[in-house]
């Protein structure tokens, strides 16, 4: 393994700045691009990486000192705007890398939802800055292979039916039930004709700005193969949680951000965030709402799987890529018994509009057929979190007030007298795991 | 019937300027913007539009005085720009319109394959656009009914499946079909499991970036009606053929534009003028791609039906907008047959990247429900086309050299010489028409 030319966009990143150590580690040469936005995003909401990290030049000298010649650079490149196009398609003719792993799209829910402002930025900075990166790629190294971050949000929760990995699969039928109608009763149901759905797109149904521009950038990115042959590995990913992998060593100049504000830090990040500073853990509404998950070090470990069997010219694939299925209520609880200190579970109002006690199951053994090896450790992960936090908790604490929501879905003020689980779906079953 | 206040977003574009007569003859009061891009579009192609139409000014004076109380106003407001979108939040505000018609979308499927410029320009103004008339609805007037322009074109051609209106209808199920084994021998199949699909966004599979952008706005109007209950009709749109409607007059700026160029010309319009000036009638490939068209005169009905009836709270509705399915060489012979002048037809290979002699069965009954009553006779639109064309012959043989495509799917040089029809599908009969 190893010794291809990878090209990350969006590089200096929680997952970027991991996956270029991973990648390196495993004999890749690694180059990237990176303008900073998530710093100043987290920033204008009041928060920071509870984990400091360096600055880019001290991440680029490090990277230098530790990797050598595997190490060939970080750009500061917008790829949405439109003046660093050029950039862009220089970067890659000169780079002719192999594949490029796009990280660079804003990644939070909340923070698309705050005003129109950020719901258009968004668009723009994801929507068009993806669309940039296929025409760079088409310009400057058409064979490259894109690995392309989807999220499972795209496909929301729908209500009586599994979620196959981005497309309908091969035998799938459509039909509609009609009533069979005997002596003027209705004495059943048949189906009225069978139409196939093999490798249509599965139907999304997001839940935020945010998701909504990731269904688009799906859809862009799975016309580019139809049209132009593109070569793309479209990754559904579930929640990443996590502060560390193996392949990062001691040196702070490894250690990849950390963030737990409302916005950009995700549950289990949060809530250990919480656990570590005493605080209780917030789940948002009844806590029955679920969600695949994976650790850090697995999100890396399926991206190299990605990057190193790449899809023949002009193939789109599609991998859901997540762990176990969880509850939100499930991880406060498992956060809440690793903790050093007693931490209690609050339900405080749900500021999003999305469904609790749903249906959930999503198929996701494309990348288990690929050799993907799942750590199946969620306390133990949860435990070495929690001992990365402890060396920051007063930074944790400077940061506290940007934990708890504010930004509503509908608008309106965060109400923190609603009752959080009343009017909400019956309980069911904590965690589901499915597999076609 | 009448007495609602209508706002038209593209009120200076084909349909625009037709519905504004359509609905001010029905008593409704009209509003409208439109930044004149569509002018400066088909201008920068080095085209114009057949008929001569008003300039803004003289349009809004004929509307004044022909139409008195009922003509509100046009402004110029650009619904992209992010500096115009207190303008159009403004005009929401103080309009109260109970309708919004959105026109404002860059339409042409070969304008935005121009460039990676194109494409992006198509994507800011589309879907930032439709984002801010969103918005603007949802600050301004939230009771407001969004009518939204998508096209038949998200769909594509699916091979094995009819279209249904935008969603899976209800009782709609998928399977995975099993092989069933015995004795080592695959004996049949069967059907895994019934999953429901009710009430999902039907997949689409667009052959643009235009196409791609409606889909993309398709998808935002659906999370914003599930997300804060906007009501919309997203209005599925064959393509539009056609000079006039009764409720225009003889007064020229009564007339709508009338492109016939490679990018903002659609197969009928284009063959009319070819035939108008004995060019022959240039059809893509072997011209056995079917869609849906219907004349300009049933477009302004379908709107009005929509506009007339609108839907609830929250409401999402789909129609299926077209009256009858083509092939593109069924089109070609009808506008031959009825040209006052013997006019050839010619097969010139295919710029685009598309299924030719496909399925294609789109359910369209929704309209036909709620009153609207086809025209159903394309031979006397043709004749009627023709003969309006016919004292602007001068015009399109000034601009005859607009028409020849140039622009390719596959970003190569457009290359006259390559066999139109060899290698593509099997012939198939010319009209399918289907109702569930």
């Amino acid at each position: 393994m190893g010794e291809l030319r990878v090209f990350i966009a969006g590089i200096d990143g929680y997952l970027g700045h991991a996956l270029a150590q991973y990648l390196m580690s495993r004999g890749h040469y690694v180059s990237g691009c990176d303008c900073h936005h998530r710093r100043e995003w987290v920033k204008s909401e009041g928060g920071d990486t509870a984990i400091p990290i360096g600055t880019p030049g001290e991440r680029h000298h490090y990277f230098k000192e530790r990797f050598g010649k595997l190490w060939v650079g970080s750009y500061n490149i917008n790829i949405a705007h439109e003046d660093n196009y050029g950039k862009l398609a220089g970067k890659f003719a000169d780079l002719k890398p192999h594949a490029v792993v796009h990280l660079a799209e804003m990644p939070s829910a909340p923070f698309s939802m705050i005003s129109r402002e950020h719901a258009a930025m968004t668009h723009m900075n994801n929507v068009v800055g993806s669309l940039n990166v296929i025409y760079a790629i088409r310009g400057s190294c058409p064979d490259a292979h894109l690995v392309k971050l989807g999220t499972m949000g795209e496909y929301g929760t729908p209500p009586g039916t599994i979620i196959p990995e981005g497309v309908f699969p091969e035998g799938s039928h459509w039909d509609i039930e009609m009533p069979i109608v005997q002596g003027g009763q209705e004495t059943g149901t048949q189906y009225s004709k069978s139409y196939v759905l093999d490798g249509l797109m599965f139907p999304r149904q997001a839940g935020s700005w945010y998701h909504q521009t990731k269904v688009h950038d799906t859809n862009n990115v799975n016309f580019a193969c139809r049209m132009w042959g593109l070569r793309s590995t479209d990754i559904m990913q579930g929640v990443v949680y996590g502060t560390r992998i193996k392949e990062m060593d001691e040196n702070p100049m490894s250690a990849t951000r950390f963030d737990f504000d409302e916005c950009f830090g995700t549950a289990i990040n949060r809530f250990c965030s919480q656990a570590t500073i005493g605080m209780p853990l917030t789940v948002y509404g009844n806590g029955t709402q679920k969600r695949g998950f994976l650790p850090l070090c697995d999100s890396m470990q399926c991206l190299a799987i990605a990057i190193e069997q790449p899809p023949a010219e002009g193939e789109y694939r599609v991998w859901n890529q997540f762990e176990e299925v969880y509850s939100i209520r499930a991880l406060a609880q498992a956060v809440a018994s690793s903790a050093s200190v007693p931490v209690e579970i609050e339900n405080v109002p749900n500021p999003r509009k999305e469904a609790e006690g749903h249906m959930y199951e999503a198929e996701h053994s494309t990348l288990l057929k690929m050799g993907y090896v799942p750590t199946n450790d969620l306390s133990g992960q949860i435990v070495g979190i929690l001992e990365d936090l402890e060396p920051h908790a007063d930074r944790i604490r400077r940061y506290a007030d940007t934990i708890m929501p504010q930004i509503t879905w509908d608008g309106g003020e965060y109400d923190e007298k609603v009752d959080p689980v009343a009017g909400n779906g019956a309980e069911v079953e904590d965690k589901t795991e499915f597999h076609i």
